[in-house]
C-alpha cells in the first residue's frame, strides 16, 4: 500500500494544502514592487485588508507564524523578562526556543484549568504574582492561541478571551495572540476574526494553514508595532523583495475563509467515525482530532500502513482536516481502519 | 518595636550572616595574586579544595551562586536547546531569566511529584520525549537542585539522586546540580558532599550561605568544563583580581560545613513552636520552613511588627535560619509570636 | 516632472527587478510540497542545481541575502568570536546588526588595501594575530564579498581570492563568502562561479537581484552545514510551505546569468557619459556605478527632479543598472542630466 | 635568572598591585549588610562617595571593569545598534566580544586621528552620518577610553573630551566612558575626575589598578541608571552579599589617586631609559610604556629572561608601572637591559 502514492490521503497538517489554479492565476498576475526597498502595491493590498478585518491598525507579512510570533515577543519583551504561554503552545513547544534566545524571555507555562488550550483568569493572576524586587523576575506578558493546536484545535470563546485578557492587563502585562487559526475559531463561534482579537497587542494570523496559500503568515498590532516589526523582519532576515506574488495569494487564501466551515465538518466525520471504530479521540471545536492511542509508534505506522499520514504531538495522534482533503477522502480513511 | 534595630532577629536568608573574626583574619592575612591574569595562589587552594570536596577534577570561583548556574548552562545548552529543570528551581525563578536570553534555552519546568522540589525518573523520561526532527526542540540538559529552596531545604537522598540522573543520562542529556546549599544536604543525610554529585557533569556550590563566606560560589566539573568556563566567566565580567582575600574566607567557610547541623536543629525547634502556636508549616529536612498563612502581607507585617523578618516565596512565608541567629533567637522569635 | 511616474528610471538597485512573463508562469505552474514538514520537489531541485553551480555538497534556500548570512554566521561563531570582514560590508553595514548580536561576532573590519573591497594576504595575516589567552578574542571567521557593494561591483580575481582564503586557512580561520552578486563576478571574468568559491566554507547568492526572481537567496556548504542551515532557518522563521512557486522562479532566474554582461556594458556606458558630464564616478567592474559628489542631498534631489532614482551609500551616489533598465533608459538618463 | 622569583620585577599590568596593610586592616574590620538582599552600609558608603567624585548621580560596585562597561553598553544599546568606539578600545578588544553578543551592539571602530587613543570630532560627525532607514544601522553611543590603554596610557584633555562629547550629543547619541584609569588622567591633568566625566551619560572607572584595590570597579550615571544596572547586574551574577569587605578596601583605594603621580615618573624614567637603550617607546603621559620591537616573542622572552615581565599589547611591548614597583626598581630593570 505504501507504495501508491497516489492514494495517500495526507492528515499530518493544513499547512500541505497547495496553491489553486485562482491563486495560481493571481501571483502570475500580481502587480509588485520591491517592499524591502519601499513598497510593493499588492503587499501594502493584503497587509491593510488584514489589519482591517482584525480590528488592528497595521499589520506586517512575514514568512512563517514563527517569525510572526518571535517579532512580536521580541518587540514585547526586554532582556530576561518573564512571560505566560499556555502548555504546549506553538510559541514554547514548535519554535525552535526562539522565545528563549530570541525574544530573550523567561517562559511561565500555564495549565489548561480553563478548558483545552487555556487557563483560568485566576491562574493567570496567580501567575503573575506580586512584584518581589529581590526573589522575582518582571512579568510583562501573556501569551494566548486560539485556536489551540495541542488542545486539539480547542477554541476559546469570546467571554473567556474577554477575562483573560482583562487579568493580564490589570496585572499590567502585554498580550499577544498567536492566532495562526484564528479563521477556524471565527467560522466556528460564527464571528468575525475582529471579535476574537478584544483588547489584545499583537496578534499572528497565518495565510498558509486551512486558507491555502503557499507562503506567509501577518503580524498586526499599533501602526508604531508595525513600523518597529519592520525593522525586526529584516534583522531576521525576513524582508522579501517582490513579495507582491506571494501577497496575491494571501488575498484570495482570505476569500476561503467561510470555506473552512467545510473542514470542521469533515474533522467532525472523522472524530466520529474513529470512535465508532474503538478510537479514544477528542470532539473537535474546528479541523483537528487528537487520538489517544496505547503505542504511538505503532499506530502511526498502522496508519502509514494503509496510507494515511498524521503526525505525533504529544504523545497522541493529529489528525487535520483541510482544502486538499475531501468528505469521501474522509469516508476513505475510514474504510481503510476497518468495520465499525 | 519596630525601631528597635539591635532587637531586629533576621530569618530571610543564610545569605545574612557576616564573616567572623576568624574569617575576617584570614582574608587580611591572605597571600594573593592577580586571578585574571594568571594566577593567584589562594583561590587555586580553594579551588582545588573545592574540587576534591566535590568528587570533580575542577572547579572555579565564581562572585554568585547565579554566575556559577549561568556559566553552566551557558556552556550546556546552544541556542534554543530545551532544559528541563523543577518548577520554582532557582535556574528559573530568581536569576532575572538568564538562563534563556544569556543561555539560550528553553525550559521545561518538571512537577514535584518525586517529592518536594524533585520530579520522578518517570517524569524525567516522558519530558524528554522522542526525538522529533519537525515538532521538536532538543532536550539536552537536566538540571536538578539539593537541598531543594522553594522545595523547603528539601534534600534529595541520593538513590533518587542516581535514578534521576540515570533517567537524563539514558535520554543523552548531561546533568548540572545547583547544590547552593549541598552542604546542607550533605550533614543532613551524613553522606559526604561527592556522594551526592555521582554522575553530574557540573555542580554549583555556595560559600557564601549557611558557611559563612562574604561572597563567592563555585562551579565546577571536567578540567575542560573548567578552562571554558574561565573565559565564559570574563565575558560576563566576573573575574577578579587579588581574589586571594576571598578564597581565604571561603576556605575557613568550608570548616563551617559540620556545624550546618545546629541550623538544621533551631529550624525544627522554630517548625515545632510554630506548629503549637498553630501556624501550618512544613517540617524542614535542612535549615529551611515554609509557612503557609491566609495572607501573606499581613503575615509578613505581623511578622515585622515584633522585629522578625523573613521573605515571601511562591505564596509562603520563608523562614532560613543559619550561624548568625542562636537557639536562644528562636526561642525569643517564639515568645514573640506569643503563648502556644 | 516628479508626476511623471512612468518615465521614472530606477537605479537604486538590482532588486527592483520584476518578474518577467515567463518566470510568472513558472510560479504559476510548480510543482510543489509542504518545505518545512517534509519536501518541496521544485524546492529540492533549485538547491541542487545551486549547490552544483557552486561546486559545494549543499544548498538551502532562504527569504533573503540577510538570513542567509546571518545563518552562516550564526553556525561559524561561537559566542564573543572575533570575525574578520571589509570595511563596509553587507554583514557589517546593511544587515541591522545581526552579526552581532544574533551570531554573537566581534567584528574586525578590514581596509581595503588590496583593491577596492577587499583587503591583501598579509592584512587578513595582521589582523588575525598570535593568539593572546587572556588579552584577545578568539578569530575563527574571514567573511568576504564578491562583487563588493559598497567597493562599486568590484570583482575579486580568482588568484586574490585563493590569497586571501589561504591566509584565513593558515590561521585556522573558517571563510564565508557573501556572493549575492557573485553571478556578476562569474560573468566579468567568464569563469564559471564554482571558480569563485575555491577554499570557501559557506557561500550565500541571490536569486532576486539582477538574475530577476521576485524573493530568494541560497545559503550553501557542506551537508552538514546545510542540515544544521535548515535548522536555524526555523529558528529565525525563514522556513515556508510551498516554497516550490518561489523555487520555479529561482530556477528560471538562473538562465539569466548571461544576459548579466547586458548589465555590465549598461553601466560602462552610464559611468562614461557621467564622466563625460564632469561627474566623478568609479569605473565600474560589473553594474554599480558610484559617483562622488560635493552634495549627496542635492545629487539625489537632482536626480529625482529629472525622474532618476539612485540611492546614498557610504557618502556617495550609487547607481545599479539591472534588466528592468533598457540601454534606451541608460542614453535617455545621460540626456536628462544634460550636455557633455 | 628565570628562577630567582624573588627578583622578577612584574611591570605586566596595574592590576597585579596587591592590598597593602592598612587596606587589609579596614577589610577586617568592615562594616558589613547583605547587598543582594538590602543593603551592606560600607558598599553604600564608597557608591555615594565615587558618585560625588565622578560628578554622577550614582554609582554601582561591580566585580570587574568589564561588567561595568557590560552593563552600560547592555542598557544603551538595543538589539542591533550600531556603536562608535576608539580602534583597540578595552569594550572592542579585550572583553571577549561581550559588547556584540550580550549588548547586542555592532561597533564601529573609530582612528586615531585627533591624537593617541581618540578621534577627532570631525570623525565622530562622520561616524554617525544621515539617518538612512533603508541601508542603516541605528547609531546610539560614542565610547570614548581615558586614559587609553592601547594608546600608551595617552590622555584625553578637557577641551577635547568636550568636544567629543558635543559632537556624538548633537548626532543623538549617548556616550560611555571607559575611565578605568580615570584616576591617571586626573593626576596627570591636575584636575579633578568630575571635569573629566562633563556630559557623559555613563563611566566605568576601576579600584583595583593603580589604587590597589584587590578587587572591585564602579559603574556611574543618573539615579534611574544605577537603578537598572543593579538588576543588570544580578542576571550577570554580579550581586555580592557582604561585598563591604571589598567596598572598604576600595574607599581606602580612593585615597591613593594622588599617589599615581609617582607611577607617572617611574614610567617617564622608564621610557627614558629604554630610549637611551635604544628602544623606540612611546612617551608617556601617565603609566604606561609601549615600545615596538622587531620581533614581539623575542622582545618579551629577553625580558623574562633578565626577570622583567611585560606583555604584548597590539603587536608591541606594553610595560605598565604602578604602587608595587619602586623606582630602584625601575633602576634595575634598565640596569639589567644593559648599558646606555
Amino acid at each position: 500500500m505504501d507504495s501508491v502514492t497516489a492514494s495517500i490521503i495526507d492528515l499530518r497538517s493544513d499547512t500541505v494544502t497547495k496553491p489553486d489554479d485562482r491563486m495560481r492565476a493571481a501571483m502570475a498576475a500580481a502587480e509588485v514592487g520591491d517592499d524591502v526597498l519601499d513598497h510593493d502595491p499588492t503587499m501594502a493590498r493584503l497587509e491593510e485588508t488584514v489589519a482591517g478585518l482584525l480590528g488592528l491598525e497595521a499589520a506586517l507579512w512575514v514568512p512563517s507564524g514563527s517569525m510572526g510570533n518571535l517579532i512580536a515577543l521580541m518587540l514585547h519583551l526586554k532582556r530576561g523578562d518573564r512571560f505566560l504561554a499556555t502548555k504546549g503552545s506553538h510559541v514554547l513547544a514548535h519554535e525552535q526556543g526562539g522565545a528563549a534566545w530570541l525574544a530573550g524571555g523567561m517562559p511561565e507555562p500555564l495549565p489548561w484549568d480553563g478548558g483545552p488550550g487555556r487557563p483560568t483568569p485566576e491562574t493567570v493572576r496567580h501567575a503573575i504574582g506580586a512584584p518581589e524586587p529581590y526573589f522575582g523576575l518582571y512579568t510583562t506578558l501573556l501569551c494566548l492561541e486560539n485556536t489551540h493546536n495541542a488542545g486539539g484545535g480547542a477554541v476559546t470563546p469570546p467571554d473567556e478571551h474577554a477575562e483573560l485578557v482583562a487579568a493580564a492587563k490589570q496585572g499590567g502585562l502585554a498580550v499577544h495572540l498567536d492566532g495562526a487559526r484564528i479563521w477556524n475559531a471565527s467560522v466556528a463561534l460564527g464571528l468575525a476574526p475582529s471579535a476574537l482579537t478584544a483588547g489584545v497587542d499583537t496578534v499572528q494570523v497565518c495565510l498558509s494553514k486551512g486558507l491555502g496559500a503557499p507562503v506567509g503568515s501577518m503580524v498586526a498590532g499599533s501602526a508604531a508595532f508595525a513600523a518597529e516589526a519592520r525593522r525586526a523582519r529584516k534583522m531576521l532576515g525576513g524582508g522579501v523583495r517582490q513579495g507582491g506574488v506571494l501577497a496575491a495569494a494571501g488575498l484570495i487564501a482570505l476569500e476561503n475563509i467561510d470555506s473552512l466551515a467545510e473542514d470542521h465538518v469533515k474533522a467532525t466525520t472523522l472524530a466520529d467515525g474513529l470512535r465508532e471504530r474503538g478510537w479514544d479521540v477528542t470532539q473537535p471545536d474546528t479541523n483537528i482530532v487528537l487520538a489517544t492511542v496505547p503505542d504511538l509508534d505503532q499506530a502511526l505506522a498502522q496508519l502509514r500502513g494503509v496510507g494515511v499520514l498524521a503526525v505525533p504531538m504529544d504523545g497522541r495522534v493529529r489528525f487535520i482536516t483541510h482544502r486538499d482533503v475531501s468528505t469521501d477522502d474522509i469516508t476513505e480513511v475510514l474504510r481503510r481502519l476497518g468495520k465499525e
